[in-house]
């Protein structure tokens, strides 16, 4: 693991989402840019003290040294934005498979080269739009392939969220800092931070690329660096048309992630929030709501539940079931087999590519008198 | 009343708007175009058969002559937007006030001509913009002009239908047909039908005009004339932003209107279809739902409840709030005296010409690849 | 109509649910045991002055003498419930059907011989238990009666609502006043008040009649002379088990009626404070919301909508239907022709007497040592 | 841990829930009480082939050689009613701190004799019942413990399910097998599996112990051995009253456990199912609706959630709650410190021993006449 040391949020939620099922175990780390506190961070995770390394170039390198069955299968990169590309690009030359923590990376060119990289080695890459992970979004997704609301017309995805309402980033909050920190985060503040989880949640549901988009993009706290809060009607493939907006100065708003899908026979609705349930509209038969757990659900949403239904999975799970399918293919490279399809599915290199895109097209659209940017 | 015949809508609710409070009595009517038809309509209503008239220029005329005790008070207009224009211009100029269904009119042109009509002839013009007549509206409204929720960012109101999501206006349907035919609509289908009643609660509740706009505007179904769907970018006075969507094809929507407005302090959420509740998602404390008829709501929410909590009132009863309004100023104009400020509130033909002009510059804006068109 | 002059809350709730509609005219009345108060009760309504009567027996015997063409068509009793049984049974006894507020009558007794009265005479007699109004109620009775939700094994059903949680009876309050009052009330408080309300819903859809009830009724409130909480268990006939409980004293609870029924294929669920769904949770197939207003209810249901799904109906709509339906029967009798079945349908003086019959069951089970008390 | 192996459900739980902290680490197991099958399982999990033990007594025995710093530190226990107390009873003899599913074990004469075992060793012994682990019911305890809601008058506790509607035991079901054979369940059957939740969740955050209850058990299954039903009136400490129903044949129930708590100046209400929310209506303001993660929730909950508001926590989670406090116990005791007390919060074997009287009683009840049972 590189990052995610005393302190830091992510880091902690992708140990628990990797160790939920029991494939992983998380054996060494350069958790922090301070050696000192990289090796405390190893302590408090009872890491081999030698494991608990001062930088992550010295854990690749160190951990390359190994005997393949000691050695770590693959590394977890889980710092703020400006710190994925140099581990990821140094991991993928030294032959370890990565997990990203998303947005890929600071800028276009780093998602590209990274792509290269990942094209050329042919090495496993996961990024944790952990949304996707949610077995009613596999569902949703399932459906819409299956042709069960038949032609996609229009998409709204909702991404409203208040923690940033006030400056908080003037109050020492570490989250709030590097989020807001142009040289940390890019050129996006908020569109970058879950803006890009919103687009990403459009297109793997809809199976549909953005093709355009017309973007208003705003700082609403003043003394602010980046933006806070933004929206963007968007142009889809086939003629899909749609709706983001995602925001971090929604008073009260918690993490209010959220997308509905209409095509011609029926609406399809999921709430983050409220994760278990999938609403159906019909076009001429009562509305439904499918639940996690139950008996009716496409396989792709059957294979990501763990427990009953009624029985309320969660972020973390939804997070682990990222980590468990990239495990579940780690291994089955590790042992020269085929991994089950329903499991193939985690986000890549590719998603981490179109976010950065996405990033990109957003922002210049905001600061543009043109109606419509190319995607 | 002029329309609201045999298979109209509308006008069956205007009836039952005005008959709930026991303040309006139905005494005649030009219920249709066609003469015999009106008769045939007013014997089902149970009108003196003599004040079932065959067209509005006739029932003006005659009322008109009947001694002030016994004339209608005022008229009430249901038809299709084209018909609106004539005889609300001729009532006013017979000096009868006028109660008429939205929008305004089918052009700007007639809209403001009725305007004028209006302030020279100082009668009372009462435009049924009927969703601002929820007491949880008014809470919302009295609770920014409070400033409880600070200063206003951003603003999300949406209105999803799916009852067009097929060309039903091939099938006979009368409702369909005339909301689909430009000549009987005007130029906008769906943004006139329902993106009207969208801007009006927008701008009602927040108290903010909307300034510029930028707009998608689309029609899905094959061959249908006018708009079904429409997504648009909005700015307002002070710096707030805000998106607007309405559309007739949302697939398995019913007609849920709903909106959402943050400012510094705090963040409102109101859904017409579940018109009782108001949620108020604090900064700084939990999250709250207000409910009509409860004991902490603002005068102007708590005079346009009629029941105690829990017993839910619904359109109807919203509805019947702007005719009630109505008829208390109609009265007070009759008997000399002020009415009081909390019933002087119901929609009026500066809100007509406000959504005319929202109309013009939404599809012209749709048409257009420049990003803001002023309103 | 009989009571609800100013200061009243059922008379004014009678009044706009006859009128909505349009087919029901208030004639004339004896609104408060004070001559005066009914004379200024019936300026308020507007009602010809002559027919604001000093007391029922002046009204019953006053109307009567006039011509049938002008006489009332029937007599509305909204009097606390010590005040029912004499205008009923001298409007009965002189020919004019009756609609009259729950519970029925002070006492089992009177509620035998208004039964008698009503059987003898002939005379259609309605009682408002309104709740039985609302279409999804329809709704789920007609399901239970076709056999989708298959044998009925178990019904909850609740009433909670938090008015009197203190003693409110002591500041003034004329509503609390008189339902805590045995002299009044008769021996039952919110058993009466609301506890029928929710017998009467049970046994309405389920179409099961209870047969046992083990009864615990409380008074938490000190001071306080009726019950104002209880739980019961219940046997129904057919082998069906169940709960009801309802109470006064559920602190912040508004008026939240709900039931569930479950059967061997389904369990319906219904809330009175969201009305406009029913929630059909299938043993094999997802959970449907149906809606009022939807494209595929039983004609039950959808005779009793008026407006467009999603357009909400409440409780003033609900309490309509009793009115009209109830207005449809004296009509077809008025006109010697047959009503449609479906509209053939309102609580009548047999639920009357079965609520007497479990307000008397279930004071006494809560007083018993015995477990179960035969109904 | 002691069960759990291939075909089981509840062992996967406390796996995951186990793990999830990255505080504990499954070293050995017994987890079948065929030693091939235990076998077996123990690859699954990836245990030292040594250590997957042929039955609990080898296990206990064998690991209890190790040096302490090697061999495990407590014993899980997840196997069927029947097969907890020897297993529970030879660990705690042999020294090894206890974690063991509820319901505590077969009869009430087991759970003395463990209660006066964990006194006399003075070791550990949680029971899981999970649901008191999730934040929001630990506000709900908080509230009440800090007199936030009053006097606490009424409680009603819920849990139908619907996964025994049909008779599920006769198809292969090893869930529904064991649990509706006596033999193996104890005299109870959704009484003993869910209503004991029911009971302890109603315990622990009223504070309050059942006195009396008066119960109507029912099979309602043809054929069935043991109750699927059960309706009970509830006596508290104090003068409270309540109702608690408990059913496997609520056709279309997942998982619905739900508690309300009404005192003199708030009502509390929480859903398994959306348990991240804590409802509370007040007296004299608005409805509140706390979450999970938010920032105004007392420190007992606030120590519960892992991850900030808004992104859901789950049944994992509060499973997990269980496990992690047990071993900052276990941890605090082998390091002969004090636990932080928001930690030393698990149910223990008094709690078991209150569920096996909750079983007798309410089984007793059942069949008796006598309207009220001591319990």
């Amino acid at each position: 693991m590189v990052g995610g040391g005393r302190g830091a949020f992510i880091g902690g939620v992708h140990r628990m989402a990797a160790a939920l099922d029991g494939e992983i175990e998380l054996v060494c780390g350069a958790f922090s840019s301070s050696p000192e506190k990289s090796k405390l961070s190893g302590e408090d995770l009872c890491i081999d003290p030698a494991r608990a390394y001062g930088s992550f170039e010295e854990m690749i390198l160190e951990e390359k040294k190994l005997p393949e069955s000691k050695r770590m299968d693959f590394v977890s990169i889980v710092t703020p934005n400006h710190m994925h590309y140099a581990p990821a690009r140094m991991a993928l030359e030294n032959g370890f498979h990565v997990v990203c923590d998303k947005p890929l990376c600071f800028n276009i060119e780093e998602a590209h080269h990274l792509q290269k990289l990942v094209e050329e080695t042919g090495l496993l890459f996961a990024l944790t739009h952990n949304y996707t992970g949610y077995p009613m979004v596999k569902q949703a997704r399932a459906m819409v392939k299956n042709g069960d609301i038949g032609q996609i017309r229009k998409i709204v995805v909702e991404y409203p969220q208040g923690w940033l309402t006030t400056k908080v980033e003037d109050t020492g909050s570490k989250q709030a800092g590097w989020r807001t920190d142009p040289s940390k985060s890019g050129i996006a503040g908020a569109m970058g931070d879950i803006g890009t989880h919103a687009e990403n949640l459009a297109e793997y549901i809809s199976g549909l690329q953005i093709t355009e988009l017309c973007a208003d993009i705003s700082t609403f706290v003043e003394g602010r660096l980046l933006d806070d809060d933004g929206n963007v009607l968007l142009h889809f493939e086939k003629g899909a048309k749609g709706v983001l907006h995602a925001s971090q100065i929604c008073a009260g708003e918690e993490n209010n992630l959220n997308i509905r899908i209409y095509g011609t026979k029926a609406g399809l609705q999921w709430f983050q929030m409220e994760p278990n349930s999938l609403i159906v509209r019909w076009l001429d038969k009562p509305m439904e709501i499918l639940r996690t757990g139950g008996g009716t659900l496409y396989p792709a949403a059957a294979a990501h539940a763990r427990i009953p239904g009624g029985h309320p999975e969660g972020y973390l799970e939804a997070f682990a079931n990222i980590y468990r399918n990239f495990a579940y293919c780690v291994r089955a490279r590790l042992e020269g087999k085929e991994v089950d399809p329903v499991y193939n599915d985690f986000p890549t290199v590719s998603d981490g590519v179109r976010g950065m895109n996405f990033i990109e097209k957003v922002i210049a659209s905001g600061k543009s008198e043109a109606k419509w940017v190319s995607v």
